[in-house]
């Protein structure tokens, strides 16, 4: 009799977690050794409330257009698992007699799964636990970045420039551009790739860095002084000298957790009530993470390629890993897997480089080298016909 | 010696409207019967302003570049053109030795197109004044439809059926989708398209209809209850049952047209003040309008086709329309062109039809079988795994 096998999601999806996804699948068929695929609706929730999914069946054509289905196919949710759920998680495989359990998240995710395997260790239970990467914010430790990351970075880029585009073209207004990052800036940092390929002035703004908002108001009047308009980026949680989010609605939820505002919108208030500039917000929010055709191939191929290691290591008998990417930039990109110990990656946070950010708003060429391979090498070219 | 011909943007630039650039800019190199090629920069600014650019020798290298670029590729404006600049646009025509002129744009343009070619009349220029039809909004009338819509649809119909898939994975909120059209409801009508197509309902509220909003919160908690997330989808311009607009920046664009502020955000403030529900906004904005990875391939060949058609009828003497796109959808979709008296069409407003929207939040089959054709045809596939 073969193995079983469980998967779960956890957190917010990204274009390629369902690529992932599909890599699990087609990796267990593959391996001849898998007898029952099963996945959890709705992550820790169908976890713990014994809501599984039998994907064993599922026809190979549905399979594979999941690498262009965005978010979960199987469900996703934020709620962390504490301790006192443990037992029912422990009960849930016994029940289905799962041999290996994949967890696809990113740091509370991957802390999860390591508690998940201490806790099958101490129980004599025989379950291999392995994590697949997965977070478009690219703040997971140890591995060189993360699955999700390019397609949501390669979606900053091109979308700033097409913006970038249009605000130089009718320069009427300052445009400023929201991306999600609320504490790493990585995504954000990608929208500023392709300045270089329109005559609009860029000003970047992320989240590891305080914002003096006086010094950015009078940067944005002195570029777009010059009349070729001007495309401002800000990360969600970009925040004021004094630590403070720049858009804070004052609205608490019914969990009591305060709802953080549109940070662009708040930047153009600004703007419109200092400056006596016009300017407009555009706040894209989670169709950075959903939109397909803006999705990297690469990150989809790497995406499917973690899923299908994890699977393999896990039926070769490993546990307690999580799946990293090594990868070598020179002569040209190439990747390689890895296992990396679940406890090394557990709740650590990856913040984007500070030395890469230069006066506060524009992005260095390190991050070009290290980012561009990411969204599979160069940008679109457009025609420039104004100087 | 050959025509000087000159061309102009008005108003908000659409993902084609470059398009239509490159098919005057190839028809009257095609023709044989064109001298220069002229294009004011920014539009009417340019030519108020005597700011010409010489495009007859951009390369064809370039020119062919125009229909992946998005934006105005000479720049556009807001600038209403008053009676009393109409001497300084003789002036212009008469200085450039200027044979045909056309202007690409939508109501506000028609009607400056129109008045020009009174006006040249009146003072015995031999002038040839063809309107190239452009507006993302959908609202010119006379045309089946207008080249910039079926982009800005097909935007509309993925971005949501993308966004519906991440509201359902992980319904912890109601996802508010703010899109653009102050008074015409067409492009927030796409994205209804691919409603079926997911499992998460969706909810879609035009500016054609006053909205009851006590009406819309119990239709937003109902929905919602079914524990499969929720997609609201708002136009920028919906008003409540005062008139009101939802958001009010109390902000006048250089058209004295009311700019509107984050209509989604507001919706969601609602949701969580009245319902105790959590809910997050988006907003693409611009996105919506400049995004060529979700353009359609039919509207561009559209687009182009029109700027080709201006181009062939201002040269065998044409003067005083507007291009129309005349279209039959069955047995399959087809399209051909004619001209429109200008004065049919400048100002017109061609709203979205009332009998199309069902219970207020609900677009009929009627206007798929409108406007699918029109992105394309039928919209991506997705793996749905979950019921």
């Amino acid at each position: 009799m073969g193995a079983n096998i469980l998967v779960a999601h956890g957190g917010g999806p990204t274009a390629v977690i369902n690529s992932s996804l599909q890599g699990v699948i087609e990796a267990a068929r593959a391996s001849g050794k898998v007898d029952k695929i099963y996945a959890a609706r709705f992550g820790a929730e169908g976890l713990l409330k014994d809501d599984l999914m039998d994907l064993t069946d599922v026809s190979s054509a549905t399979v594979s257009l999941l690498s262009q289905t965005p978010a979960s196919a199987i469900g996703s949710c934020r709620r962390k698992i504490e301790q006192v759920d443990y037992p029912t998680l422990m009960e849930c495989f016994r029940k289905y007699k799962i041999d290996c359990f994949f967890y696809n998240g990113g740091n509370d995710s991957m802390d999860t799964c390591n508690k998940i395997n201490i806790m099958a260790q101490k129980e004599k239970l025989d379950l291999k636990v392995i994590g697949i990467p997965k977070t478009m914010d690219n703040d997971l430790a140890v591995t060189d970045h993360c699955p999700g990351f390019g397609s949501a970075a390669r979606y900053a880029a091109i979308n700033a420039v097409e913006l970038a585009l249009d605000a130089s073209a009718l320069p009427i207004h300052v445009v400023v551009l929201e991306l999600m990052g609320r504490n790493a800036g990585w995504v954000t940092a990608a929208s500023a790739l392709g300045e270089k390929l329109t005559n609009c002035p860029m000003l970047t703004y992320l989240p590891e860095i305080l914002v003096d908002t006086d010094k950015m108001l009078s940067d944005i009047e002195k570029e777009f002084a010059g009349g070729k308009g001007l495309l401002v980026t800000v990360s969600e949680g970009i925040k004021d000298l004094d630590g403070k989010p720049l858009a804070d609605t004052g609205i608490v939820d019914g969990f009591g957790h305060k709802v953080p505002g549109g940070t662009a919108q708040a930047v153009s208030d600004l703007i419109m009530k200092k400056l006596n500039i016009k300017s407009r917000a555009e706040k894209p929010g989670l169709l950075g993470r959903t939109s397909i055709a803006y999705a990297s191939d690469i990150d989809r191929e790497e995406a499917y390629a973690v899923g299908k290691y994890a699977v393999d290591s896990a039926l070769v008998g490993k546990s307690g890993y999580m799946v990293s990417i090594d990868a070598e930039r020179k002569p040209k990109y190439s990747y390689k897997l890895s296992l990396v110990e679940l406890s090394k990656v557990a709740n650590v946070e990856k913040i984007f480089p500070k030395e890469w950010i230069i006066g506060g708003n524009k992005i260095s060429g390190e991050f070009a080298d290290y980012c561009l391979p990411l969204i599979g090498g160069n940008l679109p070219e457009f025609a420039i016909l104004r100087k």
